[in-house]
This record gives structure tokens, C-alpha cells and sequence, in this order.
């Protein structure tokens, strides 16, 4: 799907019909479109919606309805689902490190399937979740993806086969395997790679007396901000084609896309609330920023949001875009290109804000901790 | 005042009877003590509280029995104070660029001191605050700062007194000057370059026929993190050493700390929910993190927040501390010292952290957008 065009836009704001900016647009059909391109895309495998990217009730009810697992975070999103009927059957818990109350929570809710990386989780898991199925990550290089993850997650290098024997000892069901191969990855090679650095690990646990049942394959999976980019369907076939060679008929293959299912089908509604020259640059000043949805525009994480006007008259001119905070570091976009004359009222469309927007309120589904003030006298 | 010692951190984690961790302990005693401090330190100015760095209730109310005034960022800000019965005319509504609909309700509810840095903002205020008194943000030199601020904010310089003449025209009350030196700031002589910046402006406005009545001198005034930084007192003697020289008896001072009213008074309690060896590095992953209130121990801002534990018999090894989402961004700091044998389930008290702590799940007092889905059928 390429972007919105700006009568693509009236059209879904015309349908929101709210009165005042700033506004996050999800549009149904496009999610729903993802959820059919990713299922057709895999049709022997389990998708896993990552419900971290976006946790709209009316969004995780269209891939309820469609049939997707999910693959969660915290008990704050198991509970979520479970609040629309979702069992826990449909659930992978894949984030590596998980708090330990979770643990407990997810468990007795009928959770049975959980990802690790350290010895830690895996006691964790055979003391809170006695007997369950366990995924291990593998750390996998990240090349082709905008934003890596493999520095802070997956078993050391060399020790998969030994915490997968732990597992075992500890009373716990060694399943499968994951990886993931960085955020927005354009290389459909990646997953290729990814695939053949876990064949020796699952044969030799094989020679070791454990067989495992799952690959899980993770996200990664790209979505259109600037330049086109590989679609599903292409990074599925070399997916498909890697783990038939590698796995044949042994495994169950599964996805947890998370961006790729939803980034392109959101469009944040904002309108201009300042201008200023500073130096030789324009800045447009915007009621919706960083803090409120658009943290994956920060310096900081380098993705750049596309982003049209109702003005389409008038020639480009670049645009320093900031939100409404404070903070100097709240500034979404360096180089926006926008009507040159666009000023104060103006209507801007964030597009591809699909993802990792509406779910930063409370991240991953964790709180806020709660703030107690002692010493009062 | 220096660190908590581990002692101090007991004493106050017993007081706040919190079953479980994360909790961000506030010291309600240090807190007082800063904005007696503060008030004793400005005797003839007024202490404006940036609620941005900390909107719990508790603190808000003892600023409020301390009586010390509030500089909001937002509607969301200034309807909580009015919750407290804080008066608008203890309120400046200090943010530069604001939300329109924010100008037109704080006016409605009686406040009539906004700041501005362009034209545009200067209209907005005419239109929705029609006869406000205004207060011209000058952008001046960062130096000394952790965190600047110059970037984003700031009257294009050269073009202030044209824009106080602009004010005059559209009918508002030129009414004073702020600067703001940059988040964190250690040298006392940033505030006085500061004031000496604006006193040609202040002189020609004079010339021009408008008496201005205000020198805000903003907020900057840091904390204690790993090094000694100087106290108020010593910015607040050069910063009225300047101020008497400078505009004698002709301006009313304000300042506007945030930081440094709070920073020093919190403690994140936090737990040890797992560990891992990676590469040449230990990782201890904890149960809160940059998604959850640590957002200035990012790698963006670069704060390195003091963290202390249970045990002291054993030697300090460096560790990356992680917070619990699956970003990979949610890393806190790179090498917290702390003792080699730490792991899960030992306390973590992350120091120092009372400032943009617990007011960052609604930064300015600015909530998130709503998320509509359209195009269901």
C-alpha cells in the first residue's frame, strides 16, 4: 500500500468526526487488509499480532475477528485481551525479561507459552510458572533494520543449547526458538540469515534429546514512510522458502509483526499552533508531539514521519516540526517538506503513525508508578 | 544537601509502606526545606514552581502552604492547581507556544500573564486573552547547561523590542522579559550574562515609551547527581548582584525553578527482575524504566542518575541498568556501579530523581490524542 493521499485523508477525518485536533485516525480497512495480507502470506503459519504497537480496543477486536494470536508484553495487555474474549491459547508472553508478578498473573490466567534469554527467567519461570513451554531468543544480527534490538535482548552467543538443558532441568518444556531481526528491517535476507543461525541450535538439541516445536520468527516487518519497501508477501516467501529448506515438516512456524500490521494505516491529525524563523530555519509548532504518540520521530529513534497539508497550491518549503511541550528535545521531524505559506490553524497529517503512537501512554502496558510523598512532619 | 545515604533510603522506604516496588518516593521534609530555601534565597522575588517537573498532588500543596507561585505549561496544569484553589494570579503561564483553546480557558479562569517569543503567539494571545500582560522570551546562551534550551525557543534576536511594540499595537500589556539558561545549569554566571542581554532591550523599550515591570529569570537551577553543583544561594547572590545593578528598583524578579525545587527530593524504588551477561558487559534489568519515569537517563538526555542498593559489603562493578520494556532504548544508564553480586529480586534505589519523574505520563499536563478507527464497513 503506498501513502495516503491528502483526498485519501479528507475522506478519513471526514469519518472521524471529531471537532478539535489533535487526533490519531486508524483506518479499519487497512488494518483489517494487513491482518488478511499477513495471514495469506503465511498460510501454514500462526501470526501474532505485537500488541505494543498498538493497543486500540477496535484494533485488537478486527485481528480478533480475523483470527490472529497476539503476542504480549505484560499482564497489562493480557488483561486487555482478556476483556474481549481472547484465551490465553492465542497468547505467546515473548518479551524476554517480564516482571515477576506478571509471571504469576499470566500463568494463572492460563498462559503456558514464554520467551527468556538469562538462567534468571528461566528460574523465574519454573518457580512461577511451573511446566510451561519456553522460547528461547537468539540473538541474531540486525543488519537491514532501522532500529536494532539485538543489544539488549537474546542468549549470549554459544550458551542456547546449555539454557535450553537448564529449561529442561528445571521442569520446564524447551519449545522453540526466536529471534528478532531489529525493527522496520527492509533485508528480507535478514530473516534468512536469522532462520540458518538457528538450524544448528535446534539440530543439535535434537542430538541432545529435546525437540523443539516452534520457530518463531518474530517481527521486523517493514512499513512504507518514505521509500517503498519490501511487502509481506516478499519477505514471507524467502521466510518460507529458508524454513522449508531448514526445517522441513519439524516445525511450526510463527510471526509476531507488530508495525507491519498497523504503522501504515494511522494518520495523526494536528494542527499548527506557532511559527517562528530561527536562524535560517522555518519551525512549525504543532498540539501534538513527542510526548503525546510521536516519540518515534525524536532525534532519537530517526524515523521520519511523512507528512502532508491541505494546502497543495503553493511550492515546498522545509519545515522544522515541533510539539507542543516545553522540552527542546520535542521535535518530530527535521526536514518536513510543507507549503511554504502554511501558518497558524493549519491542518498537518502525520502519516505512518500507525505504530508505537496510541500504546506509548503506558508502554508495553506497564503504569506509571505510583508516586508516594513521606516525611510530612 | 549531599546524596541519601543507604540509611536515609531505608528510613524513607519504610515511611511510604508500599507492598511492592516501583514506587517513586517523594521527601516531603526536603521538599519544604527547597522552597524555604528558595524563598529565603530571593527575598525580594517571587518563586514561580514549574509544575512541569512535578505535578503530584502532595508537592503541589505544599508549594501552595509555602507560598510559592506556579508557572503552568498548560490548561491540564493550571485546572489541577485550581483544584487546590491556587488563584490565577498566583500563575504565569510561562510555555511560549500554547495550545489555543489552553489561552482561552486559563483566561476565562482569571490568568492574565502569558510569555510569548512570536508574532504569531502575540496574536493568538490578542484574539483569546484580549488585554493580557506579556512577557517576551529572549533566547540567550546556554552555556553551562546539561540540557539547552535555546534551540526551540526564543524572540529572534534582534527583533524583541519590535515585537513589544507589536504587543502594544494588538492591544496587550507589554509587561516583561524571560529568559530561560538552559536545564541543569552549574554556572551562576549563565543567569548574569543573561540578565546583561536583556538590559539593552529593557533600556530601549524604556526609550520607546513602555515600561516593562518583570525580569523572570526562568528556571536552570540544578541538582545534586554525581557532583557537587552550586547551591541557590550562590546563583541567587549573582543573580541579584546583577539584577540591582542592572534594573535597580524598577523590576520585580521571578524566578521559575523546577528541578531545582525537586529533583533532589525523589527516590525510584526499583527491583532487580533480571541479569545478563552480554559481551564484555553485565545488564541488570529492572522493573521501571525510561518508559515509566526514567526518561532522563536516555542516552537523548544523558542524565546519570545516582543508584545506590541493599548490599554494601561487596565490591562495585559497573552495570547497563534496563528498564522492563522490549525497547531496546529503555536503557537508563551504561555504568551504574553497583555491587558485583546484585541480581533478581534486590532493591535498586535510583536517586536524585524527583524532577520529570512522575509528571511524564501527561508531559506539560498534556494528554494523549484520542485514537478514532474508521472505516469499519
Amino acid at each position: 500500500m503506498s501513502l495516503y493521499s491528502i483526498e485519501d485523508v479528507r475522506r478519513l477525518v471526514e469519518a472521524a468526526q471529531q471537532p478539535e485536533t489533535p487526533f490519531l485516525i486508524l483506518d479499519g480497512a487497512a488494518v483489517r487488509e494487513n491482518a488478511r495480507r499477513f495471514k495469506a502470506a503465511f498460510p501454514d503459519g500462526q501470526v501474532f499480532f505485537a500488541v505494543k504497537a498498538n493497543n486500540d480496543p477496535t484494533v485488537l477486536q478486527i485481528f480478533n475477528e480475523e483470527g490472529l494470536h497476539f503476542d504480549v508484553a505484560s499482564w497489562g495487555e493480557i488483561r486487555q485481551l482478556a476483556g474481549y474474549g481472547v484465551s490465553a491459547s492465542r497468547m505467546v508472553f515473548s518479551a524476554p525479561t517480564k516482571l515477576p508478578r506478571d509471571i504469576a498473573r499470566a500463568y494463572e490466567y492460563g498462559l503456558r507459552r514464554f520467551s527468556f534469554d538469562t538462567r534468571i527467567e528461566l528460574e523465574k519461570l519454573a518457580r512461577l510458572a511451573p511446566g510451561a513451554q519456553v522460547i528461547g531468543r537468539v540473538a541474531v544480527d540486525n543488519n537491514g533494520s532501522h532500529w536494532p534490538l539485538e543489544r539488549k535482548f537474546g542468549i549470549e552467543p554459544g550458551q542456547e543449547v546449555e539454557h535450553m538443558l537448564y529449561a529442561r532441568e528445571l521442569g520446564l518444556e524447551p519449545y522453540g526458538l526466536t529471534f528478532h531481526v531489529g525493527s522496520q528491517n527492509k533485508d528480507p535476507q535478514a530473516w534468512v540469515r536469522a532462520l540458518e543461525r538457528l538450524s544448528p541450535i535446534w539440530n543439535e538439541l535434537e542430538d541432545r534429546g529435546i525437540q523443539l516445536q516452534v520457530i518463531d520468527a518474530g517481527g521486523g516487518y517493514p512499513t512504507h514512510f518514505h521509500e517503498a519497501v519490501p511487502g509481506v508477501e516478499e519477505i514471507a516467501a524467502a521466510i518460507r522458502s529458508a524454513f522449508e529448506r531448514l526445517y522441513g515438516n519439524k516445525a511450526k512456524l510463527w510471526v509476531e509483526p507488530g508495525r507491519g500490521l498497523v504503522g501504515n494505516a494511522g494518520i495523526m491529525a494536528a494542527t499548527v499552533i506557532n511559527r517562528a524563523t530561527r536562524g535560517e530555519r522555518e519551525w512549525l509548532y504543532l498540539d501534538v508531539g513527542a510526548f503525546q504518540g510521536l516519540i518515534e520521530g525524536l532525534d532519537f529513534y530517526g524515523f521520519q514521519y511523512p507528512v502532508i497539508s491541505e494546502r497543495n497550491s503553493e511550492p515546498l518549503a522545509p519545515f522544522v516540526l515541533s510539539g507542543p511541550t516545553c522540552d527542546s528535545a520535542d521535535v518530530i521531524h527535521h526536514q518536513a517538506m510543507l507549503p511554504a505559506g502554511i501558518t497558524l490553524g493549519d491542518r498537518v497529517y502525520v502519516l505512518t503513525a500507525g505504530a508505537y503512537s496510541n500504546s506509548m501512554e503506558r508502554y508495553n502496558g506497564i503504569e506509571f508508578p505510583e508516586t508516594v510523598v513521606v516525611g510530612l512532619n
